[in-house]
């Protein structure tokens, strides 16, 4: 019977090829095989007789992966590694690989280095996802807008600001994982329960000369750091430190999602639209966040990853065990896919979304007169009405005012027509007017906390050569 | 560029075939025509102008499942519905399908078609691996073993009363499983925001015949029951309920996982091996219990999934949106790949797990006399023996006795023969080993409870049949 | 030094009293001493010679419950069980209680039983809760709304009927929970790994002496059904299944709560305030959604519940150990809490809540032309239009009028006044207001789904005296 | 009807006094009038008339502390904010606090105080255990053990090592820690929305006086950093970062109990206990893990604390509201309480925990046989027996062994004996000891290792003066 095959949905749906790449199963061969090298080139320096005829032949033949020749010799041997050894050795014609290693000393550190490459994919995504923020942080820093608490106005602010606010808390989660990054370890070549006594074999029990070819390694391979004194396995509180990070990063664009959807269902901004695209034919109004609502479901499933990590942390038995095995076949690959997906998404969004300004004057002028009553009361004052008059009459027309916004009498509030309309008042429609243009400029700090938060931005983007320019994939 | 192929790893190293049928892109395509179809026929019923052969046209295309050709159309059109109508139509040469249905009318309808029939494997494969749980309970209903608490040992028990426990649990974990087959609700055709306003235009308005041609394609479907007032959606907390299920399903195989490898530390048993297999030919003494350890791999996996569904429930905006769509499209197939995986992985534990009694009654010889010393006290007062005497003797042996085994001065409790020695106790070797021997049979109930758990997998195997003699799948 | 105390912050801010009863260390320590009387009754009845005389001194001492006396020995005996026996025989003078028991066959059952009280309880409260919804959906089943996808407008419904859709899910949520109750198993007298030993000791060995003390114990107790095989514990997936129940019955609300508050953004609704109560002095238009916004805090808060009993499940060692007590101790009471806390809200919400149908109607006329696009068609072409002619002209204002909105040029759509005004299309002012009012109508089987939601509410409530006239507390 | 008092039960059970002092409610009270006279001094210093004496008078009541009394005025006001500021202003008798604050400028600043505080407490007290870590790992640096993986034998270690470890996982975590606190970013004051609005306001609009006033406040409260644009709150992906990294904090102490658990087990380690207590009166073998057992299940909770976190973060709508007010009222102290307790119990398991050297031995020799047949095949050689003579009977004798060991026919391996006994193998008892005993010498790096692991931690020492003699309190 023909086996029915199932791809990886986040890999295969959200996931960007280079993305892909790093977590294919063919990949994750190869770079075996040259984590197989670079130890026997670290073996021969330290002493350990190794031909170079091997190590070449070896080179040669290593881009051959071939996955289904790998499995036929797994259901034999039933023992993955053992399969790829005998797979690469008959290809090179030589028997010099995994001398003095365990399998986990070559497992561990290959999925270190998948992970830590899929880290640095990430961070310059992210660094991308910043540049593009910071322009449109820049771009919308006058557009004032009505900010809401509780949903519902509050003040006002302008939209570049609320892009900003969210842009803070991504270059925050951007420092932790530049901190994980550059303090990243791996577990090195421990052996079987991490004393390292197969390699001490190797070499006469010489300390110092294990302690050289471990770090000749581990440099080769570009781990910013190693552990020492592991067990079988690497500590999987680790793991929960890369899926955490990541779960963080996922914050910031979760949040400035969700409030676009919020928006869209105000019209005054909306995901936007591809070129050629309409929201629906039949309701040419319709601004659907479908983006945005998949850019907030991948950072539900990312909370469920860190479920999955964090249910391996803190359960190592002795020096361990494999009930992670599967948990890390599963979590690994798909936090990555997750977080890859999302950040696409959010580059698109961010290349594609629309602000409605119209829309947002709209609400302004609706929720502002409410605003500036002591405002009013003040001028009133200072043309000579009494200040208990107007503050009564003031406080009436509001009062009325509101309840006719909210029993729907009238579709913009009418406070400024009242007020201009009552002699005890004694302010024109002019001066009123006047007034609300004023209003209309307090935003504060709003402007100073982008220019702040775009110097930031500007400030990282050189560690990120490329970034500037990274172009997001399609998208389905 | 080749697009890199990612598989979904439950799906291929753990779970069975048929559950990855259920799920698989082709079934569920398969699955829509044949919800298509059903629902013209429906239509035809009440009177909507359908003909016999487009109906019959469709019927006759329906298995040519095409994913290529869709996704070509999808890139197109945009809209993965539509392309899989268009694609569909274009086979049979009509244009009936989906009259007066939306997107999720479709989608909802199969998706929860899906999970019914994957709920309904999972039951089996549990029903199977209830009578098999049962036949080793009875098999080992006698086989005496230091029952532990503490992890250290606290009475005597059997191990088949240690398996009935675990039996016990996961017969209720059964029980939740049935209750929410019998009574698991279609959301059916309720159109765009749930009023089904469009299949009422498609009748004149007329709700009898919406309520009949709903009610004849959800029987048609097979489902138990339906919901009546949905949105766009039907409630994500159906989602959490099934994956929560799924997910107290898992507890009790994975305690009797947990139990089995804390057994093969103290070689009382193990995971047992396939015929032929060994456990490390350098260390023949060791039995890994590589296949306890997925099991628990996969539970921790659950629980991720169930944060995710817990993630979606509660959540819905308005009518509903598709926030939901991308956790679904994961959490749903996944979680069923895992329980079916933890599955076939209990099956293949109970077929092939070993015990081992000698090993067994070490431990009980080695523990029992400290549970008997006021047995041993009363023997000697029986005896003619002054009760003080006896008590102080007893309790300086019990000390002294414990404290060699802690300091590993013996390998054995030495408590007996220490009494038999002491003249004040005046208690030959052969009593002493009389009532060690009797001390041997104090397993209360357990006996009863084994059979009591016996009879109630007795009364549910009729439900499903082949269930007790399922063989599952080798496992990798 | 004196010892900062720390309220527990769910019972003190939000949860009921009668909740907080049952969880109360007072309460707790009551149960026990009922149990302990209880079991006396029974193993007397059983022919275990107890004197009636110390039942009745204990009854007579069992509300004699002095914390500071039982913590001061608990310190001496370092046991917390130990110190409560202690205390309960010296009140009563006599040395009766805790016969052939182990501490668990006392808290585990007490447990339970404090877990069924408060089930019942929060069952009591969410039939209250749908007697509300229901009241509430009926009074406006004929308020008609826009119903919103992806937060944009897409068809017409009710708000009685989006009431009801939540309700629907309430409901399922409900019977979950009744299946719940209806079923659960105390763990029952079974000593300290299980087997029964201690109390079958008490009765020689007889069996079925055993089985009937159990039941008489149970009976009383008020379970409606029992464990057999168990160990040192009860599964842990039994509390797992418990707070899983609740986070379920949490959604309904929270989905609702939510959408409330995106209502109150759009000031179609609120939910409402206290009689004399402003949103606030500045801003009159101001309504806050604190109590939906603290509603979806407690589900949250639940979520976090879940994953604690899920990490106690399927992580039993051989018959038990203690790590389950400190996360036992925590999420039990706190889950219910929440959970009593979040249905207190509701009820406020349910009680206070407020459509605004003038501004739901604004939103209707807003939206509701492009609904009609293709119903204008066929009205021009029966009025004797050319079918291309008119098609042409409507798809050009309506994609103008959509663009006027979107844009702010226009406060409503204008597409009707457009419509009206081009000859092409030859339609009346009067004759496009008469099409759109009979759009107005569109809200499908709305009114047949509210019933029916009606009718099962009217079905559960005589199961749940009181209920329906239960007046939540104050909240803060 | 008097109110049920119900206590937080992590913080009366498990956490100290110091950490239940930060997060008192009077506490609280305290902080916040702290905070508002450190405002004033601040307004003050950039010009804002504010009297001396009023700052006095403020100081001088700061203390007075009632909370009933400020409970009273809340359910008055409805606003607990305005009723403390009633309460301070009237025991002044001024009203000059809380000037162009809102509610958030105090609320979240004061918990952001809190959350510091508790860091640098819990920073202090890994300190502490790790000094205590690195003291017994150097004890025990010598000490052979058997190590595990999949809980089953596999090579030797060192006690020593297998703690340094744990040991160096916990280091991982405390860096974690370190960077967290050295980066923990303020919120500030920053008004409504966050655009700082009503503090400029008070000084003319001048950002330079407001940056002067809000710099001057976040040095006095000793914060490390301060963030720009944020909204009403801080980003709560902030909390989620402190819930995550102590959670992972967590981790190596959870596993280490585990693994002490499962010692116990074998009796080559235990918790210990407190001088005077005994096991088990009954069993004194028994050595139950209390302590450890509770350590995981805080750690359990934790996972549950972190779920909760990650549901707030992402979920900001706009400039955000006040659904995660309830949760971080619950997580922010319980997480800390959790970590307090979990830490406190490990401290006391560092002090008490005890080796049993002879039980370890009896383990390594019991294994020790079947790692070393290659060793004996090669002894055997050099002493002049043909290789394929010496394989076979070598290998047929440790076959014979390993079946003895695991039917329970021998307590410790006969292969010595065995091959001491057979006159192919030509090798004397005295012969065949030796080489056991150097096998016994084979634990590789383990010691240089242990080394490393104790330089790491005296770097780290330095930093928290009073961690090396760090007393933690008596726990229940």
């Amino acid at each position: 019977m023909p086996r029915t095959a199932v791809p990886n949905v986040l890999a295969e749906r959200y996931a960007s090829e280079p993305m892909r790449q790093i977590w294919s199963p063919e990949a994750k061969v190869l770079r075996e095989r040259e984590l197989w090298i670079a130890v026997m080139r670290a073996q021969r320096d330290v002493g350990i007789p190794i031909s170079p005829e091997a190590i070449t032949a070896y080179e040669q033949v290593k881009d051959r992966v071939d996955l289904d020749s790998i499995m036929a010799r797994e259901r034999v041997t039933r023992h993955d590694v053992k399969a790829r050894i005998d797979e690469f050795c008959e290809l090179a014609s030589h028997q010099q690989v995994h001398k003095g290693l365990t399998s986990r000393d070559l497992t561990e550190n290959v999925e270190q280095l998948q992970t830590l490459e899929a880290l640095r994919l990430v961070a310059h995504k992210t660094a991308a996802a910043l540049a593009r923020l910071s322009l449109r942080a820049g771009g919308y820093a006058d557009l004032v807008l009505t900010a809401r608490t509780h949903n519902v106005p509050a003040q006002l602010t302008t939209y570049g600001k609320r892009l900003a606010m969210f842009g803070e808390e991504l270059l925050g989660a951007m420092e932790q994982l530049r901190h994980l990054i550059a303090t990243y370890p791996a577990r090195g070549l421990k052996g079987a329960v991490g004393t390292q006594l197969d390699q001490l074999s190797l070499v006469d029990g010489d300390p110092a000369k294990v302690a050289k070819l471990e770090e000749r390694l581990l440099h080769h391979l570009g781990f910013p750091a190693a552990l020492g004194a592991v067990g079988q396995v690497y500590p999987r509180s680790l793991d929960f430190r890369v899926v955490s990070v990541l779960t963080e990063l996922a914050s910031a664009p979760s949040s400035l999602a969700k409030t676009l959807r919020l928006m869209a269902g105000h019209e005054t901004a909306s995901e936007g639209f591809a070129p050629g695209q309409v929201g629906s034919s039949a309701m040419p109004h319709k601004m659907n966040s479908r983006s945005c609502e998949r850019l907030n479901g991948l950072h539900v499933i990312l909370k469920g990853h860190l479920t999955m990590a964090s249910g391996l942390s803190g359960d190592q038995w002795n020096e361990g065990d494999v009930s992670c095995s599967v948990v890390r076949r599963v979590v690994l690959p798909d936090a990555f896919f997750a977080t890859d997906g999302l950040l696409e998404t959010f580059l698109v969004i961010l290349e594609q979304m629309e602000a409605h300004p119209a829309a947002m004057e709209r609400e302004n002028l609706r929720y502002l007169p409410f605003l500036l009553s002591t405002t009013f009361l003040m001028e009133a004052v200072r043309h000579g009405v009494g200040r208990e008059t107007a503050h009564e009459a003031i406080k009436e027309h509001a009062v009325a005012a509101a309840k006719a916004l909210r029993d729907g009498l009238a579709a913009e509030s009418n406070l400024i027509s009242r007020l201009a309309a009552d002699p005890r008042i004694g302010l024109s429609q002019d001066q009123l007017a006047e007034c609300l243009q004023l209003g209309l400029t307090k935003t504060g700090a709003a402007r100073e906390q982008v220019a702040a938060f775009q110097s930031a931005v500007q400030r990282l983007l050189p560690s990120y050569p490329g970034a500037e320019t990274y172009q997001p994939g399609t998208i389905l």
